[in-house]
């Protein structure tokens, strides 16, 4: 017995003006989606807790039964693993993005002019490896002005605010220890001291000196966000019995996948984008079902939307979806079970996360079925599963797959 | 006010190609099960946890208001209990089978062909008592093949494997330490030297000279399983102000009622089988509510023809079930619930335990009510109790009867 897992980033939604006061799910009614509601049973999913607005992070923990509460400290370690860097549960990783900042620490562009790829490599390589303070100081760069930084040393911790304001104010911020620890402050004083002389590197760098011929925006700082630490999760093939493998273009479902022990498979065209080649990867499903249990499937252009407030868009690309779907149902073996669902709501009229809960749909062999023939946030109130939690959900698959171990005798 | 529950092993199943894709439950469309889902009101029991498949011994102790999650180590100490035996929180505890092994330690008959319950008693007299490093070992017998062990002294643990391979292997096991504490290690090796010095006497055991003779399995060795300690529960009396009785047949049943402080009442006829005298039960039911608030009446065969993929006749057992039921409320008092539900779903088609939720019902003079008007696992998801854990049913009873205590003022 197989499982597909498909999380569309964000799916869940509100009742959008635009739609004719339908969530985009509704609006886009889609036949592949709604014939496996139909066929299938159907609930909702508060991912991790009721009312409680939560990231992609905690969110895809809670998704593959890891509680978030017990195990998240930050995204940053998640974006390591799935950047393909090996790190140890003693570090401390943290996301990054190269932005242009004034003299006076003004923020005059969180992604220095979306710096191209090559460029931000470039610098990238620069500052790649030092050691401040007896802490080895690891800067890679991802894709983009994107890049992660890993902190390994003794007394350490992961304690420390971010740098990015996000948007929030304009000033730069200065690494705070979060608690009253001596780590908490040695971390947050080494990774200011990073902090600047990378910022004199970076300044000083040939990029840089042509950028600013070019009056571009400067790739002269480096925000750092998100420090955790990865933890030790116990792994899923052990926690549920199921050999796993995920398909997703963005490296944060990655790393959290690679952090459960999942094996990554890599698919052209799997961008994380709205460009995301949707065939290529419902391809690497199939194959990839040949020799796994368990294939995490990731969509990430439904959230884009909705944070682009693009509720008609969204639902084109969740037809997309379940249109990419149906090749896929065409090509499994009977006895395999599909789920959908996504990690969080997003509201497309406010452009950001939300705790409303999440439809969820599972189909396959064993399911006892309901009444629900849609797939929607307000047809799935009636359906079978009820209200679960996101760490419940693969408990009742592995269930239905047959692979739990009973519990008493 | 009183309360029976009726607790039918195994009662929840999938959907079975053999009944025309129903579920055992459907198919049986017992006229009285119907009634009182009609007149009462209906939900799903996850009985420990979503998805979690659970054994007998922790869904009862759930379905009784104990969380097996905080307070079960193992089987052993509540079939000690329901032979009659009497133990302290300090002794392990393991249910036992006479089984026959091979010089070689193949286990050539995990029950000794099902030897007779006479010549069992007589072999465990022979080892009933004995002391090996310091811990004493009280071997009892209790019916066919079976027995338990109860082990006895300082410094000892229930951190121990199973002796029994029960179907997964066919070479005999020995007792492993499952932690690294000395304690464990301690009671491994004792064991050993317990099951290879009876081992001996079996073997030379005239009973087993005359087995030989007849060309009859030997019952020459002791399977050990299920090692635990008894939890320290808290009396149910005390926790939901109900003066409580079992009906049950089988042990285990009667084992997890006695932890708890019920009286067990000993029927003529209740087997734990198929036979099992329905009516000598449903007569010690009435009987026992003239003396108590509460009575616990477990019926076994249900789940015995589950494992035996027998959903025709596990239907036809639920109708004989609620045949006698009707029989009981005839005689019920005015101010009397009766819940019905399950301690896990059995599947009837894979033949063993299963984490799909139970449907339960609660009928009497207060119950709200709601639109179900079926007892079965696919009407009971649109019922008004929606959807519990197994430890909150014994509180929402317990809410009617009127015993609980204010929280806060």
């Amino acid at each position: 017995m197989k499982a597909v897992l498909v999380v569309l980033d964000g799916l869940g939604d509100r009742r959008c003006k635009s739609l004719g006061y339908m969530t985009p799910l509704q609006y886009a009614r889609n036949r592949v989606l709604d014939r496996l509601a139909a066929e299938g049973e159907t609930g909702l999913v508060d991912v991790v807790a009721r009312g409680i607005p939560n990231g992609s992070d905690t969110g895809h923990l809670a998704l593959l039964g890891y509680d978030p509460f017990t195990c998240y400290t930050g995204r940053g370690p998640f974006e390591a693993l799935g950047a393909g860097l090996s790190l140890s549960h003693e570090d401390v990783a943290f996301r990054c993005n190269f932005a242009t900042v004034a003299d006076d620490g003004t923020v005059l562009d969180r992604r220095a002019g979306r710096i191209s790829t090559e460029e931000s490599r470039e610098l990238a390589e620069s500052i790649q490896s030092m050691e401040i303070d007896g802490i080895q100081f690891i800067f890679r760069h991802t894709v983009e002005h994107r890049g992660v930084l890993i902190m390994r040393g003794e007394g350490i911790s992961h304690r420390v605010s971010n740098v990015d304001p996000h948007g929030k104010t304009s000033a730069i911020q200065k690494p705070r220890p979060l608690d009253d620890s001596p780590e908490s402050l040695k971390t947050a004083q080494a990774l200011q001291k990073f902090l600047e002389k990378t910022s004199q590197i970076l300044q000083a760098h040939p990029i840089n000196i042509k950028r600013r011929e070019k009056n571009l925006p400067l790739a002269n700082y480096i925000l750092t966000r998100g420090a955790g630490r990865l933890p030790n999760l116990a792994p899923f093939e052990q926690k549920f019995g199921l050999r796993a493998a995920v398909v997703a273009g963005g490296a944060l479902y990655k790393g959290v996948c690679r952090a459960a022990g999942f094996d990554v498979v890599n698919v052209e065209g799997a961008t994380g984008t709205v460009n995301t080649n949707l065939g290529n990867k419902v391809k690497a499903v199939v194959e990839s079902l040949k020799t796994h249990d368990f294939v995490l499937l990731h969509v990430k252009a439904t959230d884009t939307l909705s944070h682009d407030k693009k509720p008609r868009e969204k639902a084109e690309m969740i037809n997309r979806v379940g249109d990419a779907l149906e090749k896929m149902l065409e090509q499994l073996t009977t006895d395999t079970y599909v789920a959908v669902t996504g990690d969080h709501t997003t509201s497309s009229e406010v452009g950001d996360h939300r705790g409303d809960p999440v439809p969820v749909l599972i189909w396959g062999p064993d399911v006892r079925g309901d009444r629900v023939t849609k797939f929607d946030e307000i047809s799935c109130m009636e359906g079978g599963l009820g209200r679960i939690r996101g760490v419940e959900l693969m408990p009742i698959l592995a269930n239905y797959l047959g692979t739990l171990e009973l519990y008493g005798e």
